[in-house]
């Protein structure tokens, strides 16, 4: 089978926008063993699109467009769907429903009609993110699946009602999961295990990288969800073979999530002091739902004289070594330890840039149960990747600290 | 003038790399007022890219790829190039140095020889981040430019050598700017702003949203920088007459950054305490460089205990209003107002779900030197939109209280 995808949208001919869709398409369409051949933008210029669409369907059996789904005027993907299929068309009931929750007055929701109107025949994908859904419209041998632009709707849309839907189509039984690996970066992750990510044909191994960190995506085929199933047990345990404790996890959307559950799991609490973080690492952990039951408080103290102030890191050790040394992680554990009650306490202090020699040096400190780990790593990139990985690694240690200790007790 | 950008390499396809080359290169030909109608993807295929390169070569002015430029067997391009251009080629001396550098024995130096073999007539452009050279090579009416595929490379090759010959190239000047609005989303910019949007030809108005809020994209054509700025300023000036101090801010990468910029040029201060937020509020400040001048401190109180222990919220207050309540708001800031120097102070508290009656609910505080506003807002989508939405809105309205408390002064 073989697939194209169309992205539409003035915003990413004119690079407002990075289109990162293209490549979660890519990807999960391979997982299904379909080949795409080509990938395109079109601006929100109807005759442009209507030409695209066109070509595409007379060369590919699906054609995936992403974007101009909403309810301004330039959002024109519909239109034109609409027009090629060229057959009556009916109202989405369970998307008026999406609408009505999102528009409080009837001008809106009349304004925004036409984004749950289907040609007869499709099978419409509810979007729980956002007002429009997205839909897999058969037209003549072949099928267009029109999927909303922001990549948050999209991927949602796409496994939990597009992927179903193509485990029918093409009769593959594929299952595949995602094994989260910590410390690690991906270039590491791909030397330890090079052997099965090249080698291994069923089940396929491959490496990835997100804003969250290294995982890999272990992807199996069979002729029975049980083959499957066997297949991919098999593919952890060999990974677990190679990282051990740093297989920290597997399916999640954030690795907070890892930390959170584990920390629910035995009842504790985490307490945390941010400098080059800066308030990033409470909030990944505030992100998961249920939160309230493990994060007792957290401090964004990015100044020196913050730092002093609330954590009491003597001003001494700061002139003699530095708000960026092991010493000052270590105090901002100690000021956090006498402030909280908090079981786990994370520090960070580093150089994010965009200037200075530094830059790039960081010191993340973890406490847990009368051990401690104060871990110094130089990092690359610009301040925001450097202030992330900062912050994905101060929850990796973490996660390793808690199991280790909790091993020796 | 007309430009397509083929993007060349079969992990682009596999999605295996983010192809950020296309974001910039659409951005950056915008800014010298060329078109792109097309992009695309061709894996590592001669066929198929000598299709669409002859294909776009006939609807195109200008044909940019990026990628298979190397050494290695499946890197393509140039040899297509070359058969297309169908005329004799020769060595690049500047690129034979490079060569010399990067590889140090002879083999390696005439392996990688073809690299620098370009038709007669190409103006070739160094490399000064890897090996192989681009090029600007006319074929027949049009052109086609070929950058390496890195986008360090690419990036830093556009700007040295490309950006210049395209200033000549195009007689045509055209200038953009982004304009940030406050408050207000997407849908609401639109229709405040539907008859320019809709009908002004030159400057052109396209409303846009990120996770940082809503913004207009104003873009003017003319014959010289002069009469662009003209036509930018009046456009402007338009925006202003409808948003009025909504216009926050313009050609920002966050508009964290329009707060920090703003606070820098008065020499003040910003403390946060964050329930809802829970972290994000500081970070998308200690996101812009420099923040350490203007940013005091932030607490992340997600639990009732830490909002009372550390800002003194009353417990008969929580008891009786509870968390999520303008009460709660306003004895954050209070709470924030006695412990720290700030100038600014902000507040968030409201319910991120993912279940619950009230879901979306929120409240804003926001205090500047003797100005207090609580603002509730009931904001839709996921627990990390609802959560981001109020943090975007916490920076809008901090935002507008200075600016009006300072017109008030």
């Amino acid at each position: 089978m073989i697939a194209e995808l169309i992205s539409v949208g003035t915003e990413l001919l004119l690079g407002d926008i990075l289109n990162t869709n293209v490549q979660f398409l890519s990807r999960r369409l391979a997982d299904f063993g379909i080949d795409v051949y080509h990938t395109s933008v079109v601006g929100d210029n109807a005759g442009r699109l209507r030409e695209s669409l066109e070509r595409a369907l007379e060369r590919s059996n699906l054609v995936i467009t992403t974007g101009g789904l909403g309810s301004t005027f330039d959002d024109i993907t519909k239109r034109v769907v609409l027009a090629i299929a060229g057959r009556p068309t009916e109202i989405n009931r369970e998307g008026q429903s999406v609408i009505d929750y999102w528009f409080s007055d009837d001008k809106a929701r009349s304004d925004n009609r036409h984004v749950i109107e289907f040609p007869e025949g499709s099978t419409v994908f509810v979007n729980h993110h956002g007002t429009a859904p997205g839909a897999y419209i058969p037209i003549g041998q072949s099928a267009v699946v029109i999927f909303p632009g922001p990549p948050r709707e999209m991927k949602a849309m796409f496994e939990e009602s597009f992927a179903p839907l193509l485990s029918e189509l093409t009769g593959e039984k594929t299952k595949s999961v995602s094994v989260q690996i910590a410390e690690f970066g991906e270039y590491e992750v791909n030397c330890r295990f090079l052997e099965p990510i090249t080698e291994s044909k069923n089940p396929t191994f491959a490496p990835y990288i997100s804003d969250d960190g290294a995982f890999l995506r272990i992807t199996a085929k069979g002729d029975s969800e049980e083959s499957c199933e066997a297949l991919l047990n098999g593919g952890i345990e060999k990974v677990r073979s190679v990282f051990g404790d740093h297989l920290i996890g597997m399916n999640v959307s954030q690795r907070s999530e890892i930390l959170v559950n584990l920390l629910k799991e035995i009842g504790e609490t985490v307490a945390v002091a941010e400098s080059i973080t800066g308030g990033m690492l409470a909030s990944c952990i505030v992100d998961i739902p249920g939160a309230s039951d493990v994060f007792h408080r957290g401090f964004v103290v990015y100044s020196d004289e913050a730092k002093h102030d609330i954590l009491g890191v003597p001003e001494d050790l700061l002139q003699e070594y530095s708000a960026v040394s092991d010493r000052c992680a270590e105090a901002m554990l100690a000021g956090l330890h006498e402030k909280t009650k908090a079981d786990l306490l994370i520090a960070t202090t580093g150089y994010a840039g965009p200037t200075g020699e530094e830059i790039g040096l960081c010191y993340i400190g973890v406490y847990y149960r009368g051990n401690l780990r104060i871990i110094e790593r130089r990092l690359k990139g610009d301040r925001w990747m450097i202030r992330n990985r900062a912050r994905s690694l101060a929850i990796d240690y973490a996660i390793l600290l808690i199991k280790e200790s909790r091993k020796g007790a």
